[in-house]
């Protein structure tokens, strides 16, 4: 015997986000229930909910970068009480015995990790809902405890965009005097530049707009390279060791490729899909370097992120919204008109009249 | 003054390659004067003879896998003297004093190492002839010693092919268990296959044609997979830990990516272009996969590479002609008709009456 909340669903791809009820399991013994305090809104929220993917599921109850506070525990969970405050991102599971699992990349799990909305659950076929919602019920070994300090709502999107960010500065060993790029500017970019200032990176912002200097160098940058300008780009060829690219649309990567130092890397973090224009192996043969893509960051690495955000007083820049204002929230994100992440107030919802 | 000899040149990319009289400089203090003996014939070779890739300066003397022997040195040269057996590969002289140089990577240099052929020398500004000729003259620091107990013939691709397979897989760290893709069994995947067994991988031959497995079995794999079998395929779906892919034309490369263990790395060793069709970058993000380039050696890693053959027996399988068939060579070749890399035999240069 579950129990009856509310939502927010996307039902098809092109209507908007509507109230949804629906129902949360009982807390098996592992679980924790939490009731959410505020979610923030991520770029594949968006995807997901249009359909972008082609692999959405309605009703779609989007939301990953959830905090929240305890509200039950079940009999075998040591590690949380009622009251606590927790986070939960864009894992709720995951086979816990691959390799991968088994040296803390949950989010590499060789039969996939069960995402946290628009999937199933592993034990009893149950679809999975998100954040965009009273409550969740999650398994305690999925579930993040939040540092004192952190501002709980600007840290809700660390769940996701932090993550994101922050696994590929550390699985590339970002530290004093590395050189890092960060491309683009959202709320990926924004978080990966606090980020890599935070590990003592000489830390770059490539953008193809100008007008982000002032923002980028209070967010961390050193200094700020505008793609579109050949001058500003010949300047950092074969500079970096890391660049990270945030943007989650297609587009040519080839003029970062081109900016690595020898055995560099760039990493994809923003972008699921095609390599187009066509990718040059070229310079990737010449200097040794890499293009790579990373994916959120394992529980242990989550759990580790937060506690360095703490200790480093970072969290998102973000814009707090109701859940009602939703479609127009997505809308502005394709429009790069948010300073850097949208962040629903979930009192908004519990607020909302019963319908 | 330097000495007059002869080689064969290309003339233009449409034309056989010819006999053609040109110059070698004086030894300088510092260089080693070699009578060249064996040359192997690379890709690149007819690659560059056919200008295919656009940057061909004519006359062009190719030939970049020279074993030869000592007939003159510099007065500074202590390492070599008169009658040892030495190599020359695809660099002649590199900055020598850029970060890349400084850490045995001339070939990643910043200004781009002296190419063997079809480039121009650092100090006097005269054009760079391969090793379809007589002779050569290089700087010592440039010059390799051939191991005793290498058969020189065989030995004489190490120089070019050897060391492009070699490096890769000492970077990526392949020792005992590693499990290794070599995609392509031609001069480099043959190389590739030896070396990767000889290191203690677990290595596999990925091919498009079926009927290669034997020759692969005896060449160092444990298996053979036939890429447009796709139940092979899919059994060694996130298996390997590094794919070499030693293909020298435009291909696909997605299905060989998703055969990538998490974290592992594909290695492009043999196309110089674009990847086309375009690279998925899912598969990329989802297992923290990458891809990556890699260009020959240094000189102290080709050297230590000439040690490991002979210390394990490894020479190339070779056909030896005589460097009249040259272009019935490069059109073999294109055909993937030889096993697996054509030597030059330089007796039947010097044995060619003058014309």
């Amino acid at each position: 015997m579950g129990s009856a909340i509310r939502g927010y669903a996307a039902c098809s791809g092109d209507t908007p986000l509507r109230l949804f009820h629906f129902e949360r399991r009982s807390p098996r013994p592992d679980d924790v229930s939490i009731e959410i305090l505020y979610c923030g809104v991520c770029h594949s929220d968006l995807h997901g909910s249009r359909n972008n993917w082609g692999s959405a599921k309605y009703p779609m109850v989007p939301g990953h970068e959830i905090v929240g506070r305890v509200t039950a525990t079940g009999s075998d969970v040591t590690r949380f009480t009622v009251g606590d405050y927790v986070g939960v991102g864009c894992m709720v599971d995951s086979c816990r015995a691959c390799r991968p699992c088994g040296e803390g990349l949950e989010q590499y799990c060789d039969s996939g990790a069960t995402s946290t909305y628009n999937n199933v659950d592993r034990h009893d076929g149950s679809r999975t809902y998100g954040g965009f919602s009273e409550s969740i019920v999650v398994s305690d070994r999925f579930v993040l405890k939040m540092p004192e300090g952190l501002d709980l709502k600007a840290a809700a999107p660390l769940l996701c965009a932090g993550i994101t960010a922050y696994s590929p500065l550390r699985h590339w060993r970002v530290g004093q005097g590395s050189r890092v790029a960060v491309v683009g500017l959202g709320g990926l970019g924004h978080m990966a530049l606090k980020l890599a200032r935070a590990m003592g990176a000489d830390v770059t912002l490539i953008t193809r707009s100008v007008g982000k200097e002032s923002d980028a160098l209070a967010l961390g940058a050193h200094q700020v390279v505008v793609s579109t300008d050949e001058e500003q780009m010949a300047a950092v060829r074969a500079h970096f060791d890391l660049v990270i690219d945030t943007v989650p649309y297609q587009h040519d990567i080839n003029p970062y490729t081109t900016t690595l130092a020898p055995d560099g890397t760039l990493v994809m973090i923003g972008h699921f899909g095609r390599l187009e224009p066509a990718v040059n192996s070229t310079p990737l043969l010449m200097k040794r370097r890499a293009v790579a893509g990373s994916y959120i960051g394992g529980i242990a690495e989550t759990q580790e992120m937060l506690d360095f955000c703490a200790g480093h007083g970072i969290v998102c820049d973000i814009e707090l919204i109701d859940i009602q204002q939703i479609d127009a929230a997505f809308d502005r994100m394709l429009a790069s008109d948010v300073k850097y992440r949208f962040v629903i107030d979930m009192a908004s919802l519990k607020n909302e009249v019963q319908t």
